[in-house]
């Protein structure tokens, strides 16, 4: 039966892989006490009321052995960047300016110190990069896999603010950077592919770097082009249905327009897939999809500059629903995104 | 030899458990960038300044599974609740009052939602009871042990904010509440005691249940009583140590004024241990530690009813170390409590 999880018996108590990430997410929120908050649960930061004519930004997110990383050893560096890249590309996606952050670190007791270590020197590095200064955080044992929050703050002119409820029907749809080259990365280093060059192999790596897109996403939010904005590291097909669902809109993708480095084409010939397949549903593109009216995109591609933006599709109405247009043909785009359960 | 770990061999390499919690701590700050924040790595919170008359405050607080609770069903309201409460009790410590939170969740695919959604209701309703919004947060897969992430953010007058540095010689100490409940509730729940009425065993769940300190805590720094002031969930003996090191002083706490509920003495009675250890290294005790001038004694205590506030002892130089005095003699108290002679 079509929608039904056969595995799961009728008297079993659900479990939150029954229920799945993002309906978990919106069940949960339902019992909390409502907010006062003027972006909340549901946008990629909160955004607060303070003093002043800036609103003040918090996000949090997580990485945990096993799931983003295997172990810290590997390369504590880059996992200390690729922490605080996913939150400030959160920031970035409302607009915002990064300040504060804070680290959460459960950490097994035979953890290696030089690993943590490793993580603070690529968290500080980044943070230096963007004006970032960590104010406090925690520490706490785990019986089990290392696990490491980061809690990033940051700030936003008040009228500057972009949700990801703005998107219209003439709107038109564009991503900052080239998509996949993360997910290229990825299925390479546990892929047997030996007939790729080590000069391919580091733009890949290059490409791969997380780079949150602080700068074009104030260009494009305090130029007022920006009308709905959102991450999209969790997946182009995800989050795009995440945009559509806080603008009560439907949107096509143009497949033949998704910008995709030569690296990742040609990783994606030597695995033996899609290039579309990487940049819909590869997750890890620390890039922004935003919503401009067509007269607009101009003046947005020079606000963005020197980073390309990218039209890769356009906002209709909800009852079109989201799609992928590919061979000129229209096809349902399911959210292949990355459902973390 | 003292002060040597004889299982360490000299070329394995280092450990977090090895470094230990709070050298860990120093050690990772300062791979830091520094920060501009009034008060940071080293206090309750974290100190921002924004626009306005108040600071922000920011904190962080997890509980993992196995170390902070063995499973979410056990008691799934109590664990939202103390989650909250633990980072409460830092905004309290501040001299605060909590406004916004965010939550982030690593768990196990095998997590039951009702189980989640039982956390969540703890922390609803004690959120409700301190107007504590929750504006966004973080879910996540974990392979392992469920682990619980919650970020408070609060504001406070910046004349009225309360450090851990402004205690000095001739100042008191005094803690609200009274002290081990959580710790006796905790033994008792592993050990073999039968003969404890129910009554008891009530009196003692109510006094171990976390109650975060705000109204105190905002009376004693908005009345400029407040010299220094700590959260002292980490146990007692410990969190003396972290305000007498940020004070630059020394300090002699009395064991015969420690306050102890009825019900914990009698607890410890029936478990065989002295109520004092309870007190001194139990931890979960969500009081407030506060250095006065004598002169405001009075008027703290009454800025701080109905909550008791008691004098347990007083600050000294430096080079006095920290002591407690027991049955009229003075004796080195360390992080872990005090040794037995």
């Amino acid at each position: 039966v079509p929608g039904e999880k056969p595995h799961v018996l009728r008297d079993e108590p659900e479990s939150v892989a029954d229920v799945g990430e993002f309906d978990l997410i919106r069940r949960l929120a339902t019992l909390l006490p409502p907010s006062g908050a003027v972006a909340g649960i549901g946008d990629d930061t909160a955004a607060i009321e303070i003093p002043g004519d800036e609103f003040l930004l918090a996000t949090i997110d997580a990485m945990v052995q096993g799931v983003h990383f295997e172990n810290l050893a590997d390369d504590p560096r880059r996992i200390g960047r690729r922490l605080l890249a996913a939150n400030l590309s959160d920031i970035a996606a409302m607009g915002g300016r990064p300040t504060d952050a804070l680290i959460s670190l459960a950490l097994n007791p035979e953890t290696l110190y030089a690993d943590v270590a490793g993580v603070y020197e690529g968290i500080a590095a980044m943070a230096a990069e963007h004006h970032v200064t960590v104010v406090g955080g925690n520490v706490t044992r785990t019986p089990g896999q290392v696990t490491l929050d980061l809690v990033q703050l940051g700030l936003v002119i008040k009228q500057h603010l972009v949700r990801r409820s703005g998107a219209r029907p003439g709107h038109v749809l564009a991503v900052t950077g080239s998509l996949g080259a993360a997910a290229a990365e990825r299925l390479l280093a546990s892929a047997d592919v030996t007939s790729l060059s080590s000069t391919l192999r580091a733009d890949l790596a290059h490409a791969a770097d997380p780079a949150p897109r602080l700068a074009a996403g104030q260009a494009l939010a305090e130029a007022g082009l920006a009308r709905a904005m959102i991450d999209i590291s969790d997946g182009l097909a995800g989050d795009v249905r995440h945009l559509a669902e806080a603008s009560g809109v439907g949107l096509t993708i143009e497949a033949e327009a998704l910008p995709v480095s030569n690296a990742t084409v040609v990783a994606a010939a030597a695995l033996g897939i899609n290039p579309h397949d990487l940049v819909l549903s590869g997750g890890e593109d620390f890039e922004l999809l935003v919503a401009l009216h067509p007269e607009d995109v101009a003046a947005a591609q020079h606000a963005a500059a020197p980073l390309p933006l990218t039209v890769i599709g356009s906002v209709e109405g909800a009852e079109d629903g989201i799609g992928l247009r590919v061979g000129g043909k229209r096809v349902p785009l399911t959210a292949g995104g990355w459902e973390h359960f």
